[in-house]
């Protein structure tokens, strides 16, 4: 299974691509999707509609993993990222991949075991399950790939018997 | 000109098309676009985004209005009119319309004369410049034709070397 994680933003959107097999995750790709400081919104949604619909085409995944806005307290940065996080869920709709979505606490549960982890552990943790040389880069691309791991990690315990029966066939 | 005005949301997103020549206003149509409340917020945005197209190409504006985002109390509810407004800025940008946004209160100003007037006064005047026997329903409608008439109002009094070269040629 494929799995394309999402952090989202407007500045800069991390993704990572892992493939998951029961409990077998490897890392495929990572990166993140930028829109430049000088542009009106408008102009940065569409560019950010236009890369995330040409990234599912390339990376093809299953499934799609996504981050829940935490607002923190700069209401218009997060007015902002609410914006852009609609876009990115009209075009995985759009490319008609299954979408599933994550809370920060449940991205930190899933990846170390506790749901309040500092990030630098998140991180850690992603480096060693995915048995990278260094944490990604930028830390919009690795939390991309938590996400992801969150997915593949909640999918296989939350599906025993899905994963059963696929076995016995 | 014609112009599209648009009221912002994720159940019910207001549209009205004014064509607008110097002083003359006229109403030309208004609706809503509207989205099952069982449906994840992902499949309402992508109805939205699909349907704002569809609108869009129906109706040929050589403009878009839309109503900057007021965050009143209920935090929930204004993310997720902020991700459909994202997904309604991507639709304006995708069809290659210039897009114009104003505050709540920049359309009252335009439409009343007065910054802080009462939503009933509002619609009244917008009755009353677009010459309608009634108040459109729905409300959001009716907001959509007010924030039309704020930018036709809006352009007017900005633009009086443009519209004074159009005339003279």
């Amino acid at each position: 299974m494929r799995i394309l994680g999402i952090d989202p933003g407007y500045a800069t959107i991390g993704f990572g691509l892992i493939e998951a097999e029961r409990a077998q995750v490897h890392m495929v790709t990572y990166g993140a999707i930028t829109t430049p400081a000088g542009l009106p919104l408008s102009r940065r949604l569409h560019q950010i509609g236009t890369d995330m619909a040409e990234l599912i085409r390339q990376t093809k995944p299953d499934v799609i993993a996504i981050e829940e806005l935490f607002f923190n307290t700069n209401i218009t940065t997060g007015i902002a990222v609410a914006h852009a996080r609609g876009v990115l869920l009209y075009a995985a709709e759009d490319a008609g991949v299954p979408l599933y979505e994550y809370t920060p606490g449940q991205v930190k549960l899933a990846v170390t075991g506790y749901g309040k982890a500092e990030k630098h552990q998140v991180m850690d943790m992603t480096k060693r399950l995915l048995k990278l040389k260094a944490v990604p880069r930028p830390d919009d691309a690795a939390d991309a790939l938590a996400i992801a791991l969150c997915h593949a990690r909640s999918a296989t315990s939350r599906l025993p018997q899905a994963n059963g029966v696929k076995e016995t066939i």
